[in-house]
């Protein structure tokens, strides 16, 4: 039949709806590229589960998650949200020193799963503290009420970085504690496509992947007009917007990949993700 | 608190999610404005519902629902699908010739307001014919089990104009027939702001507005683009579709407005809607 033919269905993909993702949201636009995929927005958690229950074929993912189902899922090279150093939006916020929370109740956000755990390994392995963890909606001062001290993210942490000191809190950044302890920097969330959707569509998957890249890039180039328009709709002004935007590592290069292999190695160590593979993690590649 | 103010809310925007406003989605992409709305992609009844109920800010919404709801809306001026002669995907498939069908059972697309009311003033006014009209689910094998012609929509229309032919069916472009009828473009759908919330957010109703705006100039300067990217998912090539963009006019002018105006004195005369006030369309206007 003239001009028809069977149409392909477009990839299915997830995208954060947090601040820390609004960069690349901007670049997938600006670009284009929306048009060529199916696009979820949601809560990492969500995301997490879907991309694992295969209800989508490429998305973000918690790097515990991540670690967790890595049989199944390839990384998508040069994308990712980390940092070097201070993140902003990872944060244990508490009131006494966090040396003195010796036998205290931690709080661990619900929306998160790496920055939780990393918070638990910085407070039992690097402090020496025994804990007593418990889960919770991430609201800082109820978590308080219950607890020591609160672990959130996203922009529930970066409003508390803002807000916790009139309080009289103390804000500690986990991306900032985990390069001190480890030298390296921290990797909170990949991008993976199922392994069997990239068996399968290894063009599309190249397609998006390379999007990606292009987004990163272009919103790297523009980060100051992302803030710029971000910011009439958050309670962030411009200037602490840009900032924040470039405290976050959205790159996954060999540096990243060697912080990673350090956190998955303490996690496995830790029971709570299977070892992975030495010649891990398993890279997507044409 | 330094570098924090209370946020606004994003507006809650509607948008078609058929093959007739991927060019309007891809202005408003490659023009950025997605960022500053909360983008809702539906069908258009259920936008038109979502748009009725509050549910959103501004939607496009069916000519013959804006008719129903008017004292609660605002038309944007400038932006709106319809046509100005054939629209391709407006249309009735038939066995017989139209004016065979005296006495016929005619199937509705239940997910038209404007085209089904558009094919009833047709049948029965302009010919003279006396149908008995039912609705049915969009599916056109389906409609005519039970029906001597059917009245279709959107991706399905478009989808029976290529195929309909080579089944022995004709097809009968609404677009083009409401142009021979009364010498005017058809509006089949028109941008609608809440009157309470263009009245509590004129700016922000005026910066979606000019984001429409924009976008469809922009889209219609790279409707080749477009249609290229848009044919790697959908069951029509690229020159299908631009011819098929080419022949919507996404614009809402005197001429358009004109016609929108004796489609109304149709539809209230046959008790559909009731009558515009003779100033109506009230139009959103800062």
């Amino acid at each position: 039949m003239p001009g028809m033919s069977q149409p392909h269905r477009r990839p299915r993909v997830g995208h954060i709806e947090y601040l820390n993702c609004v960069p690349i949201y901007w670049g997938l636009m600006r670009s284009g590229a929306l048009l060529d995929v199916e696009l979820t927005r949601a809560s990492p958690v969500a995301l997490n589960d879907a991309l694992v229950a295969g209800e989508l074929d490429i998305a973000p993912i918690s790097l515990v998650e991540y670690l967790r189902h890595a049989d199944d899922l390839l990384l998508l090279p040069g994308v990712a949200v980390g940092s070097d150093g201070p993140v902003l939006s990872v944060n244990v916020v508490h009131e006494r020193p966090l040396a003195d929370l010796d036998g205290g109740r931690i709080a661990l956000g619900s929306s998160s799963r790496t920055g939780v755990l990393l918070a638990q390994m910085l407070l039992t392995e690097r402090l020496g503290l025994t804990c007593e963890f418990f889960r919770a909606e991430p609201d800082v001062p109820r978590m308080l009420e219950k607890a020591d001290a609160a672990v959130v993210i996203g922009d529930v942490a970066l409003r508390a970085m803002y807000e916790a000191p009139k309080r009289g809190l103390t804000v500690t950044d986990l991306g900032a504690g985990w390069r001190d302890w480890t030298g390296m920097p921290m990797v909170f969330a990949v991008w993976a496509v199922r392994r069997e959707f990239a068996e399968a569509h290894p063009g599309q998957v190249k397609e998006v992947h390379e999007a990606f890249l292009r987004s990163v890039r272009l919103c790297l180039d523009e980060l100051d007009v992302v803030a710029e328009a971000t910011s009439r709709w958050e309670p962030f002004d411009a200037a602490t917007l840009a900032g924040y935007f470039r405290s976050l590592d959205f790159s996954l290069g060999e540096r990243q990949l060697a912080g990673l292999r350090v956190f998955a190695e303490k996690a496995a160590r830790r029971g709570e993700v299977p070892a992975l593979p030495t010649d891990g993690p398993a890279l997507f590649a044409v």
